[in-house]
This record gives C-alpha cells, sequence and structure tokens, in this order.
C-alpha cells in the first residue's frame, strides 16, 4: 500500500453495524425453519413463465417501471396503477421509504420488538429512532402508541408482527392512521397468512404505505419481489428514489406469473395455516408459552424459558430456527412453519428434549 | 379521502427532480442504440446454467453475499474475496456508495458531462456537488482536476466516461488516487471496451474503489448486476449498507455463467470495437465531429451541430439513439454500437438527413 488506510465513511456508518440476514446453511439434510421461507414451490404458472422467457432478452433493460406486473397489482386491488411501485424484495421498498421520510431532524418510530432491518436503516438515515414497546404476554399494542409516536414523521407498524407473529384490531390501525401527523407504513409481508389486511386504508388515508412481499405467500423469496401501494402523490415521491432498473427482467415475469395465481397462493396459505394450528396445538401441549400467530411461523417459548438453549438443542438435531437474544426475545424462537413432516420431526425431536 | 394530502417527504426529496432512464419504448422493428445494450445476446454458459436451474428453489433465500460470484471475480482479478461486493446493478453500488461518503456536510465531485444519476445521488444525500468541467472538443480532463475536487469527500471518475465515450491517461488516473484526500470511486462500467482499467490500483491505494457491470459487456442489462473492488475495510463498510439480499438467484446464476466465459467477452467486445471504427469512419466522412471512443458507443456531434435535429430525424425513421440538453451536449447525440447492419442502415439514414 502506497498510503495507509483512513476512513471516509460517514461517522454514522463507521459507528453501526450491519443488518445480520438469518443464515442460509449450505449443510444438507438440514430442516430450515429459520428465515420465514414457504415450503411450497412457487406457482407452476411460474414455473412454465420462466422456461418459456427467451432468456435472449437479458441483454436488453427491463421496463423501469415494472408495468405489467403493477397493472396487474392495481386492478387485483381496485386501485390506480400510480398507487403501486415494484421494487427489489420489500427491503428495497423500506430503504426508500427510509430515505424519503427519515433524516438526523426526521424521527421514526416502531414497535419492541419487530423486524430488526428497521433499526439499521434509521442509522444510515441517522434518524432518532422511538421505540414503542408491545406489552404482555401476547405483545399487544400500547394503548398510547400516538402519543408515544407523536413528533417522528413515520410511523412503521409491521402486522402481522415479526418476529411475535400476532396481529393487530383493525379499528386500533384506523385510528393511528387517521390521526398520526406523519407517515403511516404498514409492513404487511405476512398479511397473506393473517386474517385481515389494511391494503384499502390506501383508499381512504393519503399518508399510510402498505407494503408486500412475493417471499413468502408466492415462495418467491430467491427472486426478490416486494411492492407498495398508496396515494399516488406519495408513491410518486418514492419513484424518484428508487434505482432507474430496481427489478429485474426475470423477476418481473416470475412475479406476473405468481400474481396472476391467486388460486395456488389461497391453496398453498391454507395448507400452512393448517400447519400452523396443528403445531400450535403441538407445543401447547408440551407447555410451550406462544404468542397466537397470523404469520407462518410461530413466536413460542420452551417451558423452561430458554430460547438459547432450544435453539442449539435443535440446530444439534439439524434443525435450524431462529433465534434473537435479549431479554425478552431470548426466552422464545421463532419457528417457521414447514411441511408437515418436517414439524413432526421438530415436535419429535422436541419432546425428547424437555 | 378523510384527511387531504400533506407532504412528509424530506425537504430535499420535494425539491428534486427523479433520474429519467433512457427510454424503453414498446414499438416493433425499430433500431434501439439508446441505452447502451449490447446487440450480441449472453454467452451460451448463461442459456445453459439458466436451463439447468430449478427454478423450485426460488422459494428459498439467496446466497446474500453472493460468495460463489464474488470468488470468481476476485480470483480472476488476483485479489481477495474481502475486496469485492456483489449488487443489484452497478446503480445499487452507486447508491451504496453514495450513502457511505456523501451527506450534507460530506461533498462529491464528478465531472461533467457524465453520468447524469450522480447528480440525483448526491440530491438525495443533500450533499454539495462539485462539477469538474471536462475541457476541449475531446472532453479532457483539467490538469487542475485535484484542485478543483479539493475539500470533497468523494471523488467519482468514470473512465471510460459517459456520455463522452472517451478515456483518461492512467498515468493522471494514478496521480489522482496517490493526492485526492477522499474516496475516489472509478466508475468503470465501460471498461471492458476500453485499453486499459484501473482494477491493479484497489492493491495499491486503499482509498479507490473501482465498480463493473454486466449490463454492457457481458449483454446482461436486463438482469441486474454490477460489482465493486477495493481495500477490504472499504468494502466492509459498503456490506453495512447493502440489501441484505440485494442479488437475486437467478442474476448469481446468470452472473456466475457469464464471467467464466471470458472467451465469449473478449469475442463479443472485438466485434463491438470493430463496429464501432467502422461506424467512427464512416460518420467522419460525413463530417461529423466525434469525441474517440473507448466505449460502445459514440458521442457524435452532426455537421450542423444541432444534435436534437439529428435526434428527431433518426426517430422518425425508427431509429432511436440518446439526446442529452445542454449547451455542449445537446450538440451531440450518443449512439450505441449495435450490429454491423443497424450501423449501415443508421449511415444509409444519415445520409440522407444531411
Amino acid at each position: 500500500m502506497s498510503r495507509p488506510y483512513k476512513s471516509y465513511f460517514r461517522p454514522e456508518i463507521d459507528a453501526m453495524q450491519g443488518y445480520t440476514p438469518g443464515e442460509q446453511p449450505k449443510m444438507q439434510q438440514l430442516i430450515k425453519l429459520n428465515t420465514n421461507e414457504n415450503p411450497y414451490p412457487p406457482s407452476e404458472n411460474v414455473l412454465q413463465a420462466l422456461k418459456d422467457l427467451d432468456m435472449k432478452r437479458l441483454r436488453l433493460y427491463p421496463d423501469p417501471l415494472a408495468d405489467d406486473l403493477c397493472d396487474l397489482i392495481a386492478r387485483h386491488w381496485g386501485i390506480s396503477r400510480n398507487m403501486v411501485i415494484a421494487a427489489n424484495g420489500s427491503d428495497d421498498l423500506l430503504t426508500m421509504v427510509f430515505r424519503a421520510f427519515t433524516s438526523d431532524k426526521l424521527a421514526v418510530s416502531f414497535l419492541e420488538p419487530t423486524y430488526s432491518l428497521y433499526k439499521i436503516l434509521a442509522q444510515m438515515q441517522h434518524a432518532e429512532i422511538r421505540k414503542i414497546k408491545l406489552t404482555g404476554d401476547n405483545f399487544e399494542m400500547p394503548s398510547d402508541i400516538l402519543e408515544q409516536a407523536k413528533g417522528t414523521n413515520l410511523l412503521i407498524i409491521t402486522r402481522p408482527n415479526a418476529p411475535t407473529g400476532n396481529s393487530f384490531a383493525i379499528a386500533k390501525m384506523r385510528e393511528i392512521c387517521e390521526k398520526f401527523d406523519g407517515i403511516v407504513l404498514i409492513d404487511e409481508a405476512y398479511a397473506d397468512f393473517a386474517e385481515d389486511n389494511c391494503i384499502d386504508f390506501v383508499k381512504e388515508y393519503p399518508n399510510v404505505i402498505v407494503s408486500r412481499t412475493f417471499s413468502k405467500s408466492y415462495s418467491l423469496a430467491g427472486m426478490r419481489l416486494g411492492y407498495a401501494v398508496g396515494n399516488e402523490e406519495l408513491i410518486n415521491g418514492l419513484y424518484k428514489l428508487k434505482d432507474s432498473y430496481n427489478v429485474d427482467l426475470v423477476a418481473q415475469t416470475a412475479a406476473k406469473a405468481a400474481f396472476a395465481d391467486q388460486e395456488n397462493l389461497v391453496k398453498n396459505c391454507k395448507k400452512i395455516k393448517e400447519t400452523r394450528a396443528m403445531l400450535y396445538q403441538a407445543l401447547r401441549d408440551m407447555n410451550f408459552t406462544i404468542v397466537p400467530s397470523e404469520t407462518n411461523f410461530l413466536f413460542a417459548s420452551p417451558p423452561d424459558g430458554d430460547g438459547e438453549r432450544y435453539f442449539k438443542a435443535l440446530r444439534d438435531e439439524a434443525i435450524i430456527v431462529r433465534y434473537f437474544p435479549g431479554e425478552i426475545t431470548g426466552r422464545y424462537v421463532r419457528i417457521t412453519i414447514g411441511l408437515p413432516e418436517e414439524m413432526e420431526k421438530l415436535l419429535k425431536v422436541t419432546k425428547n428434549l424437555i
């Protein structure tokens, strides 16, 4: 080196840690229940569309606006095409939202515990973080959430929430959107596994963004596809922050095919919810404490309340779940709902452990 | 609407315009020479790898670090794996670099004219912009560039430059990297069409990042793949700013296959350079002013110096090139090097126009 290394990074970046994604282990024969992937393959529609796609077209740039896909989404939800934006996974959307609405002058509120990426994105923006602690064994929303979030410019409600799995009353959501003086981002990554959702809110509230992903319910985690809906002016602003060609041609093709097959979506979500109910009951019978889930995972605490021990013991048996250290979260593990036979294996191993 | 729309955007975002990508027209039968796409399809290796890829695996997240791809790149350039980061197109990388090194306190310098996205990314960061005007008919680098860039934290040299197409002396580049007190980003999007490149600089200078893309020389614009190399500590810092799963499984697969086929890369670049030489000579014979190009495009000014008129006249004949309004750039159009027969058509139409 002709000169020594010296950091030119923004001080905020030097001070922060990056996000640690759930492990993608390369071991064979393991049961992978740690990143909320769908145990079923994508729709046959997707496989066919990718087979039919002339890959020679990859020499050309994709449609920068993913118009065909956004049209399809808009029609499905009964909104105008200008109310939809597509992204390279919903993480790409979250990045746009944080860059749009947070700064060293504009703070952000989000739940605790919740998706740990929000904190990292806030740090990148050097934005003040207001954490809103969920309360009780079922991680409920505090009744004074509006008071707690007051003065922040962005309030994120993850609904259903991760890693806890529970949802929040729709009437409360409506009240928040109505009264909060700022943007409400409703992160609906898991909404296809829930009893209801807030998509229709965007027709009423000009300060609401709802984000979705194809990673979980559509079995397309490997493809990176997310989208958001909201008021036209809001979405217009987000377009300014979008990478020009953020969604590639193959992803647009796969997402269109997946979205067009709503029947498959409903069928797979139904199977997952059935497996979830079975697992919930079986773990309860073994004296686990479990948060009622409207997602494709369970946040479950073993009888001795030692999440880490249970996590490690499962790992020794080649079953990978997710563990979040922390005073409260550390009592639990997050278990993705897999195939019924994977759940049977998990239960068998668990029975021997406790 | 139950309440009126009100902007909660950061004032910088409200004040700025988004980037306008080159048109992706849906007309049939046109000759598309406006976004520097490669006229040749991706390597047979890529087509085969995508055919062989089990698309059912899309239900799982991709490798967040794109390790196999980065290993391949590192080995090729003779650097360690920790000196490489992959991205969703090189635009994704540029975003990381701007978020890492610019802010309302940390300014950025770049050439003028150059890739127009830099300005937008600087605006998003609310960073002061120092424009370094290229000089003379051949858009040369001013000799006092270091003085001009002094005090800014990031200096971007696009080499070869776009939209002008010319390169800059390697000795001057070395001097800049040695003396500049800040990060030098060398954007080498077009370097595979050039006579030399600066990749080896990263072994010597701990403040240098070199970025590359698969969009042009590898014919993978539709797939979104870029990467950067640099000092390990620099790359580590960029990883903090990376979206967890920014490169999807299909893109990783395609890029690995493309990169492994260096023979095809060399062959296609050679063909494009031959076509470029032919087009350069033919337009010169028609009294065009043309910047000597080391890219897959020519920045060419028609005899009457009216770029817009020429651009529109070509468009009427279904030939799409790129026009950049402006006192100097407005005298030119940027013509992507296409197939030889497309160039013949362009020349025939041009002959009738002037």
